[in-house]
C-alpha cells in the first residue's frame, strides 16, 4: 500500500573531517521516499525551487517515488550547511536558508487524500497538522520531529502528536520533549500525550520501540567507515514505515509488526552513511539488505 | 568451578545530585565478588587497611565469597570519592587516597593457585601480570582495564593482555587503546593485541561481544531511576564470568556460552544502579534475576 510523507526537499553542503560536498540531494522527504519506495509505493510533497536539478526529480521517480506532489517555485531550494566534528556524530549548522521552504504549503494531487500510511516528516508541526486534516482515514501516522520544534513550538507539537499512531524521536529529543532522563518515563510521558507506540533513535546505539504493550531494543549495524551520517534517521523512518505498508500494518496490530519493521528501519538506515547524500541507501541491493537483516538477527540471537 | 578476583577493596564515599553517602563499601573486586558469587564460588584477593569494618569482610563471607585472600595492613583503606553530575553518568573524581593499596602486593592463599577462572580486576597491570604469572594453567582468563593503565602503563598492558582469553573495556578505553573510532575495527586490534575475545561495556546502551567468529549485541535493561552507577561495569564481570564458571566454560568453546553469559552481566548489572554501594545486586533476589532475564529475551525477540 502506498506512503505519503510530507517533508523537506533540500541541497545540502556538507562538511566532514575528510571532505565536503556541495548542494547535494538532501531533505527529510527525499531520503525518507528513497529508503521506503523500496518497499512501497512513495508519495511524496514539498517544494523546490527554481534551482532544483531536473536529474534529481527524475532520480526520485525511477526508484519508485511520485513526485507530483513536489511542486516548484521561484526562488532557492531550501540549503542547509553543516560541518560534522572528528567523531562524525556531533555537527554544527553553518547555515540554514530556507528559501521557497520558507512559504510552504503543502498541495496534494488528486487523490492523494485516500493514501492509507502518512509520514510526517520533521518540518513545523502546523504544516504536519495541515497536511493531517486533509488525509482520508489513513490507516497509520508516524510522525518525526526536533528539538527545534519541541522547545519553539510545543503546543502546535502537542496539537498534532495527539492524532499520530507513532513518534520518531532520538533519545535527546524525548527527553527533551518528555522533561523525563529515563528513557522509560520519556517513552511513557510521550504516550500519555497521544501516540500509541515511541521510537527512540539512538544512532551508533540503536533504538528502542515502546510498543503497545512490549519493549524492543533493535542494535546498530556496526559500520567500518562512517563518511556522512546525514539523513540516517529519515532512512530510518523510510524502512520502518515502508515495512509496515508493504505489511498492511494498522495500529490495532500487535507489537510483532512493528519489531521486524525496527529491523528493516535499522538495515535500511545502516547504508546511509556509508556515502555521501543519498547515495548511501541507493546502493544498497535487496542482497545487500538481506545480508544486514541477516547479520542484525545473528547480533540478537542468544 | 571457583573464581579467583583481584582487585581493589575499597571505601567509596559518593555524591549523587540528591545525596551522599560516606564511606560505603566499593571496589572493584568487592563489586565483582558478589555479583559473581550468585553463580560459582569466589575467592576474592585484595588489601584492606586496619580501618576496615568487620561486619564488611562477614559480609562478602555470608555471599559465597572466600576472604582468605583479602589481607589487612596498618593505615587507611583505600578511599575514592567522587561526585555524579545530574545524568548520572558523567563524573569527577574529588579524591583518590590510596592508602594501603599503594604497596599492595597480592598473596595467594594454599590451594589458590589451581583456581580454574581468574578475573583481573582493575588493578595496575603489573599486579595483574603478577597474579597471573602464579596460576596454574587456568581454564580462562578475563581481565578488565582502565583509561588510566592504557595512558600511563600501555607496555605492561600490552604484556598482559597477549595473556589472557576476554578483555572487557567500555567504548571510550577500547578507542583509546586501539585508536581506532569504530568499534568493530577497534575490537579487531585488540584482538590483534591477544585475547580471543573482547566484550565492550556502552553502559545505558548495553554491550558488545566480538566473540570469536560472531559478534552478539545485548540491550541493557531499562531503570526507572538510577541512584548510584558505581560499580555496574564489575557487576557486569561478576555476572559474565560467573555464568561462564558456572556452566564450566573453556576458551575452545563456541560463543554461544560467552553469549549467555553477557546476558547474565546485563541482568545482574542492571540491579547495581539501583541502590548505593552494592545494595542493589544484594537485593537482586532469584526470582528478579529470572525476570530480569526474561525482560532481556523480549527485548531481544523479533
Amino acid at each position: 500500500m502506498s506512503i505519503l510523507v510530507v517533508g523537506s526537499v533540500a541541497y545540502d553542503t556538507v562538511e566532514t573531517p575528510r571532505e565536503r560536498r556541495e548542494r547535494q540531494l538532501g531533505g527529510s522527504a527525499s531520503y525518507f521516499s528513497l529508503a521506503a519506495a523500496r518497499f512501497a509505493p512513495v508519495r511524496a510533497v514539498g517544494v523546490v525551487g527554481d534551482d532544483f536539478r531536473a536529474g534529481d526529480l527524475a532520480l526520485l521517480s525511477s526508484r519508485g517515488v511520485d513526485t507530483a506532489g513536489i511542486v516548484r517555485r521561484d526562488g532557492p531550494t531550501f540549503h542547509w550547511s553543516g560541518r560534522y566534528h572528528e567523531d562524525l556524530i556531533e555537527r554544527d549548522t553553518l547555515a540554514t536558508e530556507l528559501g521557497v521552504f520558507q512559504d510552504f504549503a503543502p498541495e496534494l494531487p488528486a487523490g492523494w487524500r485516500e493514501t492509507p500510511y502518512l509520514f510526517l516528516a520533521n518540518i513545523h508541526p502546523a504544516l504536519q497538522a495541515d497536511v493531517l486534516d486533509r488525509m482520508v482515514a489513513p490507516r497509520l501516522v508516524v510522525l518525526d520531529t526536533m528539538n527545534l520544534w519541541i522547545k519553539t513550538t510545543r503546543r502546535e507539537l502537542q496539537e498534532v502528536l495527539a492524532r499520530v499512531d507513532v513518534v520518531l524521536l532520538n533519545d535527546g529529543e524525548a527527553r527533551l520533549l518528555s522533561g523525563q532522563r529515563s528513557l522509560a518515563a520519556a517513552a511513557a510521558a510521550i504516550k500519555e500525550l497521544g501516540p500509541g507506540r515511541v521510537v527512540i533513535k539512538k544512532g551508533e546505539h540503536g533504538a528502542l520501540l515502546f510498543g503497545r504493550d512490549s519493549l524492543f531494543s533493535v542494535p546498530a549495524l556496526l559500520l567500518p567507515e562512517v563518511v556522512d551520517p546525514t539523513g540516517a534517521g529519515d532512512c530510518f523512518a523510510g524502512g520502518f514505515v515502508g515495512c509496515l505498508a508493504a505489511a498492511g500494518a494498522t495500529r490495532d496490530d500487535d507489537d510483532r509488526v512493528f519489531r521486524r519493521a525496527m529491523l528493516a528501519g535499522t538495515a535500511v538506515a545502516s547504508a546511509c552513511p556509508e556515502a555521501f547524500s543519498v547515495d548511501g541507501v541507493l546502493a544498497l541491493d535487496a542482497a545487500e539488505y538481506e545480508r544486514r537483516l541477516a547479520t542484525l538477527a545473528d547480533m540478537m540471537t542468544p
